[in-house]
This record gives C-alpha cells, structure tokens and sequence, in this order.
C-alpha cells in the first residue's frame, strides 16, 4: 500500500533577502497551485507537512515565526498558505528538507513513501530536497504550477534533472493524484 | 579555541509514562545539580540547549509543550528548570539528541566542540547522546548529580562505560568547568 | 514478511590494541557460537554482513586487512570465522556499524528488517550497533554466547540495556531463530 | 589553515549502462583535466581520495572493481586515471559522495576543508555531491574540463547552480588552486 503527503517548503518567508525580489512574482504565480493542493490534501485525508527554515532563530517555534511574518511586509504571500490546525511542522536548518531533521522518521511513522513537493526555491531547496527524497527510495512528484523560482532558466534545468534523473513525477496541482 | 554547551535532555515531560514511578523521585534527586549548572551557564554566558522529546506532536512547538506539561500534575518537576528567554530548543522524535536532529549543525554554528550533559535518562538517551556526541570528536562532561535514572546499577554502568568507552569526564555539577 | 541478516561484528582483527588481553580470552570462547551462527546462516540461506573497522587504512580493502590479520599472531581467532564466498563486507570507521556507513541502503536493499548481531565488544559495538538497529526499526536478536567483551561486568549491563531499553532478543547461538 | 583534497568520482566504471554512448565522449574529453589535476596533487602533496559505486558487489573490494573495469572494452577511459598507491578509496552505494559513506568522517581526520570535485556525471553525481559538501560547509571548487556529462545542457546549468547557489569556484583543471 503506497501514501502519499503534501510537502510545503518555506513558504513561512519573510522576503526581506537579497533574492526576494526575482523570488517573489514567482512566488505570486504559484501560490493558487499550492492554496489547491492545500484543499485537495485537506479533502482527501492526505497529511500536510511544513518543512520551514528557521532563519537562524533557534528560540523560535513556528508560531512565533509565522506571527513575524504575517505581521511583515509580505504577509500576503504567507496568508493564503498557513498551516492549518492539523498540518505537521518541521524546522530545518539548511537547504535540503531532510538534512538533519526528523522528516524520514516521520514519513516512516505516518506510513509514507511518496511526497508531493510544493514551494520554494524550484532550483534550490525543491531540487535539493527531490533529490535527497529519491536517495531515500521515496517517490516525488512535483507540480511545477506549485513551485517559485528565482531564475526561469535554472528553475526549468531543475525539474528536467528531476524528472530524468529521479524519476520524479512533474505535472500540475490539478493533475496531482493524492491517493 | 574551546566552547562548551549544556545540553538539557528531555527534562519538559509529564511523567505520565510507565516507567515514570522508578524515575521521578531519581529526577527530583537530580533538579537542583540541573538548576546548578542552568544558572551558572546562563551567568558564565555559555549557551543552554534544551533538546526535548516531542512525544509524537508533531503540530507542537516548544511552548506548547511546556505548557501543557507545566499544566499537569508533575510542573512542580519542570517549573524549576524551564527554558529561559535564551535557551535554545530541539525537538527530537527518538532517543539520541542527535539522531535526525539539527543539533550537530546548531553546535557547528555556536562553534562547540565540548558538550556538559544532564537530564534524563542516565541509562538511556544521556548514554546514547553521549556516545553520538562522542563518534563525531565532541569532548563530553556529565556530572552525576544532574542525571536521573530509572535502574540505578544500569545507571552506574552507564556513567562507566562513558567514563571508560567514550572519554567522558564524570563528576559533579559544581564542579563543572563550563569555560 | 520478515527478513533476518547475520551481523558479524569486527571479528576481521589483529588484537594489537591495549584492550586485547582481556579480550582475546572471552573472543576465544565465543568463537563456537560465532562459528554456528555462521554455519546455520549459510545453510538456511541467511545472507551474513561482515562489518568491520578498517583500522585507519583507506587505501586497504577487505582481502588485504583479512591477509594483514591472518599472518599476525592471532590467525587462530581470525580463520574459523573468515568471510566466505558469498559473504558481504561493510567498512566502518568508528564504533557503531551504522555511522556513516552503507548498512542501512544495504538492508533495505536486501529486505531486511531484524539482525543478528555477533562478534566484538558487547558493552562497545555492539551495544551501539544494537542501538542504532533499534532508532532505525530494526528488530535485534543478540546471541549471549557469540559476543565477546573486555569487562564481564559492563558487559552484563549491556545485554540488560539491550533487552530492557532495546527490545532485543537475548538469547543463544543455537536458539536463534534465522528464518 | 586550509587543506585541499582532490576527489575523483566514478571514474572506476565499465560503461556497460544505457547512458553510455552519451557519456563516453565527454569522459574522452574530461580524461586529460583529471590526469592533469592527480599529477598535480601527488606532486603537491594534496590527498586524492576516490569515491566510487560499487555497483551493487557488496562482496568485492576496490582492487576487483578495479581489475574488472580493465579487463572489459572499456578500460582505456579508466587506465590513465586508475588510484595510485597512496589515493585513498572510499564505496559508495548512491549517487552523492557523502551519503551514507565515511567519507564526511574521513575528510575531517585529513583536516580538509576544501574539496576539489572531478569525474562524472556533471549534472548528477557532481552536482548532488557539490551540493552535499556546501551543506556540510567545506568549500568546493569544480574544473569545468575535468568533468563528464550526459546532457550539455543539463551539465552547463548544473555548473550555474553549483557556481550561484552553493558558491563553488568553477575553473580549469591548470587553474585549479591545491594548496
């Protein structure tokens, strides 16, 4: 029996780095294929997991992060997107969702062997994280209309890498299947 | 240059566990050798690292914990050692501290390279943190008045095996050098 | 559906170490037991991984240190228990058999989810390796009479850790169950 | 202080797999920047460390991977970039370098901080390892004419995110700074 889960990467964002500004229109484009998946896993009993950066702020929780960012100058990125009352949450220290975090064990737990990737950045943390989720022998799909790029051409090597050379599965929140 | 870290094992719990019986009294034995080295670190301006069980609540951040833990009939065994305005926090889902955790990263970053162990459970996690801190060249103290244990002979050869296997030094929570 | 894997344990050794007069006798005595193990897992088709330290020597692989051994003064505790032909052979670097080494790949390669440890030193490797089997799911069965150690007393309290706080099997080289 | 190590990927291959005929060209033409950079680093003292597939032979080591490739009709593009007696060999069984291998450990007992990546794939192996050094915060430089790629395209944008987003030199093999 396969499961799936929804994974949403740093969306929980500040925008107030150096990249933001290429980021965010990227980011404007593809928060309704994330707010979808959202709503398709929510419906269908499909677990939802944040894996987030921490910025660093290792006396922080994720409300007190999502606070500061809802309270800052892109809340409207953040806020069609937060976690809901049964989403998981994760805190990662570096690019890749899975380096030095609890995430394998907690797909292990909940029984998953498939993830369904979604946010930011296509060619950084997505690509990292497809990558390291196929090393483990978890299949990944990603929607590319859920994903945010910094730069389009790199954005576009970046998920032919991942659907040549780790089997990922690319199509768009509306073709998802979940279940 | 040498930079020392306390690490603070699981002591926000609600003793609601099995073996709970066996091990409060040993932890009520070990708070002040605990609240000892809390305070004097937080004075000698070393930092304190609580790394905590999250007892499979995956939708929890710390402050959440420790509420509900202060809540319960067992606060009057974390109230004296709750995180301060500086501690930092990592959640960890199974027994070493390090285990699919980004504690080792967090200690590359404060540049540590020595750890002072205390907490819970001599025989268990301290003795799995101590030998994972051990295999990646940490210099490990643990004084044995700041450890709890649930078996005191397995506790006892415990301390020995770091002691003998592992290089750690044993000794006593005023005794620590912390700088 | 379960699988089993027979784990030999740093028995590829020359015994030129500090520690090697208190081990040689009790390495001695387990050689009976290490040897049936063998022989029944190559009978019942039970793959058997060796696991051993390369004792610093990156430039060396596994035939050259069991020829280095096997020409020391300690043949006689190297030879019956030799690789054979359809023996795997995993180097490690340091203590337990799962830091960064390919072991878990290999195990999830080969379906496996329980392991037999034997070999040397129960209150070191093997009470690690039983520990990093156990964080990783791994069902562990730990034959009394087919492990040898440096201090008989630490070694006690190791087999007990094992049961109590592994859930390991303890039992003898002929009860084991391999299939 | 800083210490470089040169580390040669893969290149102990039969290029027996269906990636072959595109690969075999580029390796052809990768061929004189690996030499060029192993005379460079035995001549300069610098480590040269090789990780290699196994190929699944868990039972073999490094001398009969090596003595296989020879034989085979394909032994010209390993011959001139075959260990030396003082390289260092570590297996791998996925597609970085790093996971699950000693090779993090190995690197920190050499005191290196700095890696120097040639070999293949470009656009894979090169990349996920590139990426899992800058995670692990050594430094990586990569001689764009001592690696060997599938797809140009794939090849040139990886070198991009290896240059922008992990901050990697990329240089030539004669440019190549190893000490």
């Amino acid at each position: 029996m396969s499961r799936t889960a929804l994974i949403v990467i740093d969306m929980i964002n500040s925008y107030d780095h150096p990249d933001a500004e290429a980021l965010v229109p990227s980011v404007r484009s593809a928060l309704p294929g994330v707010r979808t998946l959202l709503d398709r896993a929510r419906e269908e009993g499909v677990p939802d997991i944040y894996v987030n950066d921490n910025f660093g702020r290792w006396r922080s929780h994720h409300d007190e992060i999502l606070r500061n960012v809802l309270s800052g100058p892109h809340a409207d990125l953040v806020e069609p997107v937060r976690p809901g009352p049964e989403s998981m949450f994760v805190v990662k220290a570096r690019h890749s969702i899975f380096y030095q975090t609890p995430l394998e064990y907690l797909l292990q737990q909940e029984g998953v062997d498939r993830v369904v990737l979604c946010g930011q950045v296509t060619e950084q943390c997505v690509l990292y994280s497809a990558l390291d989720a196929h090393i483990r022998r978890l299949r990944v799909c990603v929607p590319e209309d859920a994903v945010a790029h910094i730069h389009p051409d790199l954005a576009e090597a970046a998920l032919r890498m991942m659907e040549r050379n780790m089997g990922a599965e690319i199509c768009t929140a509306g073709q998802v299947r979940l279940r």
